[in-house]
């Protein structure tokens, strides 16, 4: 289902929504409600949600039940038979964006996709030449992955402007509003990520067309299947104007447990981590199991399990190890500690057999802090200590750094806005409420990292069940995925 | 290649050597003289081999030259092009049986192959009725083998022999003497060990027939094949009668680096180890490597790690570690850390990306010791404490138990006499020496331990580069050969 030339155009008018605006409209909506799932239960202390959801301010039927419904039919657009997966340029992708192009008609926008099949949904704004409010998140997906991962940002997005539109009010917003649905931030098929998000920010280079896929076919060669090509001079074009441009806000599931521990559906990001991720290889003196004194041994798998240990030591306690002479102050060292999180995800053995001393193990190390310079001098020092210790047990260690990524820091004006808008979410769902609206930091990456080379960025974090994402348990409470419509609309209406 | 029944005959008379006896006779050792490979360094302080080699009564081009020749022709009948694989019953299996029994018969001996592919050649005592002696190894492979693993105690047995033969000493041996080239030590095909050597023993079951390879084919399959059939009773035939057998004898290479780093060519094993192969299962919770604060993760790969330093040090230092309540003297102890070895050979993680804390951490663990209460204490005693380090980790442990083989304490006596004879060929080698036959004990499992079931068994070493085997690496000194033989002759002489 290839995209043709004729799709992709800025200009197309968008089709009429074929609900809204009409006698239909309420049938519409006591549709979705009827369809919706099960509600669920009460997530706020305080009044609950249930006198909420009769309440016509709070547009659950969008926000909620629809958004729900809609997360469901998306989550099934996939490549695989039984699982999710949905990667560049697939046909399920391809599915995708024809589906969420449909969604932001509704929504009363006008939408076309550019040359990176990113999906774009637009309103223009009150005041001439005012800079866009730009929201996004990403449409492909990891293997067997969960069904808010990304499309809960897009989904929210488009049900807030719904809202707007249905009250007859998009019209009224001061500044364009864009929301943009990246075609790549997992990077499962081509071992890239923010091929959508990158091309939108200016910062792919022309070269990443020649990156191949597993079978050899290149990030160009899909583009020419969809009848599109990519030059130097069609790159650019993609780029934003930064003038134009006011500011990037992204709703993301939180992938970890924070969010769920405190209680809180919504959390605001304070800065994206940054992250160094590297491959550790130990070589010692492959021998016979049986055969070999434990003191004759030069055994990679005991130092690299020493080698583990002392990671974890320094990542969990940085403060004890970091040594204080200059390349760290001891106040960086207390915050390091607060978002430092040093992962080993994959260790394998040479040759592997379980009578045999390995010759050498490999392992990988992902480092992570809000920090540049504190995860700079974890590595530093980590590497130092793992030198020593490979020194003194006659093994030789490579350090070699596969990867590094800076972190990015979330704009405090946007993010005082966003949690304002979060705050009031709440208020309207709940009433009172006495807690603050959490602050956390993102330690996965998103496409508000590329999009902060363009322009000022926020996010705001939705709980999800466990923290577990990248996994068909991967979970949003129906409630949770309201607040974050509630947000977002919140959000939307201070640029009314 | 199948081996017809008529291969199969205990009685088949042995044809007539070729070479010996005959005028023949010295421009055959001539020519193996010149076709050996290049002399190499010598490998004993004091008078060096130099003069040595041109003594008659040392044998020098048959039991180096020739040995070493056979060694490398053995070393080239393989399964696979570019490397050595020679497993149960394979072509190259089938290549190597006809092989060895041709060298058996050249050294006088009669010869048979088994229903279970062991190939024997015999000599007939002049003592009527008197125990047998058993020199044997194994002609199997593991992939991508030595030379010398198997086939080095093979061919210097039949080389002594030869020796014996060649000056009509042959039929002077006072009890029978029977080299045994079993088909299976490395159980590469089935997964099982001592297939060959158990038969023999008696101590393999039936049952044991029905055990498949990777493609289905069990051992009772693969023996119709080669038209043979095995039941209950033809099984019951292969074992010898314990009544009628005097001891086993085998010469291994060491496998480890004990004898290069004493120095010494060959060495008496006391005994070989018993061993343990455990699997350990670490379960946590897995999350994103970005998302999980370091104070919540139940992170099993960091509590693998804390296991194998753990592991690592118990079998290091197991007096700092053992408690000696009762299940082990302090005695004990410390003759068991003299030989109480422990591996981590795989490890592996689930899902196994960089970026994902796993959810699960497999590895296997190898104990052995020559002390079976030693190694039991051990295991309850590292148990006891992983279970106490997965509890504090809040993460899951599961121990499985997947192999136990007790320990084998070789015939002291036997021992003794073995530790003479090569005593006594060092001293025919290099004149007079100063330093004792070390005595080592085998990590390594080997037929001596199947035929300990039968007889009393003793073992000699014979030292090989770097400690190194189940490699193309392995390498045994042309002298080293010659000293196994040297030392095989030696002892056989002591039957004269």
């Amino acid at each position: 289902m290839p995209i043709s030339h004729s799709t992709i155009n800025k200009n197309s008018k968008a089709p009429k929504p074929m609900c809204y605006s009409s006698i239909f409209f309420y049938s519409c909506l006591l549709l979705l409600s009827l369809s919706s799932a099960a509600a669920s239960a009460s997530i706020f202390s305080g009044n609950g949600t249930e006198n909420a959801e009769n309440r016509s301010d709070l547009f659950s039927e969008i926000l909620r039940d629809e958004a729900v419904e809609r997360l469901y039919e998306l989550g099934k657009v996939s490549d695989a038979s039984g699982y999710l997966e949905r990667t560049f340029f697939s046909p399920a992708s391809l599915r995708a964006i024809n589906l969420i192009r449909r969604w932001m008609e509704d929504a009363g926008l006008n939408t076309w996709v550019d040359q990176m099949g990113n999906v774009h949904g637009q309103v223009e704004g009150s005041i001439a030449n005012a800079e866009a409010l730009l929201i996004g998140s990403h449409l492909d997906t990891v293997v067997d992955a969960g069904m808010f991962d990304g499309s809960l940002g897009i989904i929210s997005a488009i049900s807030a402007l719904k809202v707007l539109y249905i009250n007859g009010k998009l019209g009224k917003l001061k500044r364009p509003v864009e929301v943009i649905a990246f075609s790549d931030e997992e990077g499962v098929r081509f071992q890239t990520t923010f091929l959508g998000s990158a091309s939108v920010a200016g910062i792919l280079p022309i070269t990443a067309m020649q990156i191949s896929d597993k079978r050899g076919v290149t990030i160009e060669d899909i583009l020419k299947e969809n009848s599109l090509e990519i030059t130097e001079g069609t790159l650019l074009q993609l780029k934003y104007d930064p003038r134009s441009v006011w500011g990037y806000v992204e709703v993301h599931i939180e992938q970890g447990p924070v969010l769920e521990r405190i209680g809180f559906p919504l959390g605001v990001v304070k800065g994206i981590a940054g992250q160094t991720r590297l491959k550790v290889k130990v070589r010692g003196s492959q021998g016979h199991a049986g055969t070999v004194p434990m003191s004759m041994r030069q055994d990679p798998m005991a130092a690299a399990a020493e080698l583990i240990v002392l990671l974890e030591s320094l990542c969990k306690h940085p403060e004890e190890h970091l040594s204080y002479d200059g390349h760290c102050s001891s106040f960086n060292v207390k915050s390091l500690a607060s978002s430092l999180v040093c992962t080993v995800g994959e260790i394998s053995t040479w040759p592997s057999a379980s009578n045999v001393i390995p010759g050498e193990v490999t392992y990988t190390v992902d480092i992570r802090a809000i920090d540049d310079s504190g995860r700079e001098a974890v590595i530093y020092e980590l590497s130092n200590r793992m030198y020593q210790i490979c020194e003194s047990r006659s093994v030789s260690c490579i350090i070699e750094r596969k990867h590094d990524a800076g972190s990015v820091v979330c704009d405090p004006e946007l993010s005082t806005q966003l949690k304002s808008a979060a705050y009031s979410a709440f208020k309207r769902m709940v009433g009172e409420i006495h807690d603050e609206v959490p602050m956390l930091m993102s330690g996965a990456g998103h496409d508000a990292m590329a999009m902060s080379r363009l322009t000022k960025v926020g996010m705001l974090f939705v709980r999800c069940r466990g923290g577990i994402s990248h996994s068909p348990e991967e979970h949003v409470l129906d409630d949770d995925v309201w607040a974050a419509g509630l947000a977002i609309l919140s959000f939307l209406e201070s640029f009314l």
